[in-house]
């Protein structure tokens, strides 16, 4: 009866969360990724990317969901495999994929065209048109390397039930390589669920009336996390809230009470320009200026840039 | 005071949906769209595709959302091109889109390559790779024509508001062109919304304990555009249930109480290989059969079949 909370999650994850049917498959994939490139000398950070989406009907019509794109994480892993990480992606089914993520505001077709136009010598070859792609020959090249050395393994998730066991699985499967796994839990999961137990099977039919409908608290999966899965990891969590004067309070309370290495704090409005890096001994504040942004850095750069030198130096002291 | 609810719900729009601020430039560019195409002797169309988002809160963190790809109105709008009509194209932002659907499965990235690969032959050029994309020339061609001859015209939303407005947009902007407009509303809009004035700010706190969501039901939109906006105009509405059992008779009620043209009836699990277009006179199955789905027959070119034909005799019958 020593951790009464933590099995207590435990059993409410595999009672009242549908358990994905492939989520060994999953996990053995992933404890593989992960000991190749430890054995590798390198450090595996599991990114966590995208918003869940919680059903109201078991035969789902409606669901809830948490705005997010996927960019944060999306860029996040290109910088953590520019730092020599090899990056677990977890994340929403169509969010925001790294190298992919610039296609995000074209329509592709667009971007193509056939070699040597309508006219006669066209070779019914298809090709990108770098003038609405600038970027394309750079981007290609960079994914195609990491493709070829297999340091991106991307894992999808669509609802809550399959985020919450996913994320165990990809905790016990890190756990083997102990302080050189980082977690990185960008996604936007959800804090109200109805149980699969009180869920209608059919469609809510509008012929009823006002919807009232009444969500229980999804369970801190963040707790047996950093107790019990994955002890000796590095663990990072974002807060995002949309009133700036609660959120230090708010990051500092969640440092307290699951005892990890960092919360990433930010404001809906501003959350591509400016973060707080919250620790329990610091507190750094990482900023765009205008020209920043006119050479089109992105602040997840930053972010990364200093979780990894924190990292480093947290396993250091594992190992000292 | 002889049209009582159809005033309540222009007054409830205008009160309880927050107007899109672009929502009259819109209505020009459809009202432009729809005589120059008139004119030219074609019907027009307007498909509305994809879910609508319900926030919950007004700085938005969470939102109720309605299951939809949009699958069925990007494909119905190829049929609709391809069977003559002028295509406005009403879809929730980044649903599946006409011709560029095709992307769905695949990352971009995958089906790109450097021309003469790594080699000394290397041009610069990125070309698609047409054995991971073998239908690429053809719908590229295909996608071309359509943009050179204006045949389609997307006009996006996100929130329910968006879609409540711009389609009551569109309709006064389709009125113009009497019984050569059709709507053919395949968007999956919610039933359920929290009126502006109730919403909360800021994201809801979990620290307050469960959620206890009240809902209200949105006003059924259905009804002044057929008897109102566009009283001329053919209009297709879409039923899906969960529940085959109930699927006719709902689908028979909406036709009783709106009076509008047909409704495409449809299962979830069964969608995409049977639908039943019912008419105040009249029950049309439409089955794919294993033959045509090996074939890769779309059941929208079906639906998009039967309800042209019809529309055919609803135009002559107007006339005479």
């Amino acid at each position: 009866m020593a951790e009464p909370r933590i099995s207590s999650i435990d059993g409410k994850l595999a009672e009242e969360f549908a358990v994905p049917s492939h989520v060994e498959e999953v996990k053995e994939k992933m404890a593989a990724f992960a000991s190749f490139h430890a054995e590798a000398g390198r450090k595996v950070v599991l990114i966590t990317s995208g918003g869940t989406k919680v059903p109201l009907e078991s035969r789902t019509v409606r669901f809830l969901d948490n705005f997010s794109s996927g960019r944060r994480g999306a860029s996040s892993a290109e910088y953590f495999i520019d730092s020599g990480y090899a990056v677990i992606f977890l994340h929403r089914h169509r969010s925001l994929y790294p190298y992919t993520r610039m296609f995000l505001t074209i329509n592709m077709l667009d971007a193509l065209e056939f070699q040597g136009g309508g006219a006669p010598g066209n070779t019914g070859e298809v090709v990108v048109n770098q003038q609405v792609l600038p970027n394309i020959a750079k981007v290609l090249k960079r994914y195609e390397e990491v493709k070829e050395s297999r340091l991106l393994l991307p894992i999808e998730f669509n609802t809550l039930s399959e985020y919450l066991h996913l994320l165990k699985a990809a905790a016990q499967a890190l756990s083997t390589i102990g302080s050189k796994a980082m977690f990185y839990l960008a996604a936007a999961v959800s804090d109200f669920y109805i149980p699969a137990s009180e869920m209608p099977e059919h469609k809510i039919q509008s012929s009823n009336g006002p919807l009232q409908l009444s969500m229980k608290m999804v369970p801190k999966i963040l707790s047996p996390l950093v107790k019990d899965w994955a002890p000796q990891a590095f663990v990072i969590s974002f807060k995002l809230e949309t009133d700036a004067s609660i959120l230090l309070d708010k990051a500092r309370r969640a440092l307290d009470t699951y005892r990890h290495q960092a919360v990433v704090a930010n404001v809906l409005d501003s959350r591509r320009g400016y973060v707080v890096v919250v620790t329990p001994e610091t507190q750094a504040e990482l900023i765009l200026a205008e020209e920043d942004v006119k050479n089109e850095v992105e602040i997840e750069e930053r972010i990364v840039s200093n979780l990894t030198s924190a990292h480093d130096n947290f396993i250091t002291q594992q190992v000292a």
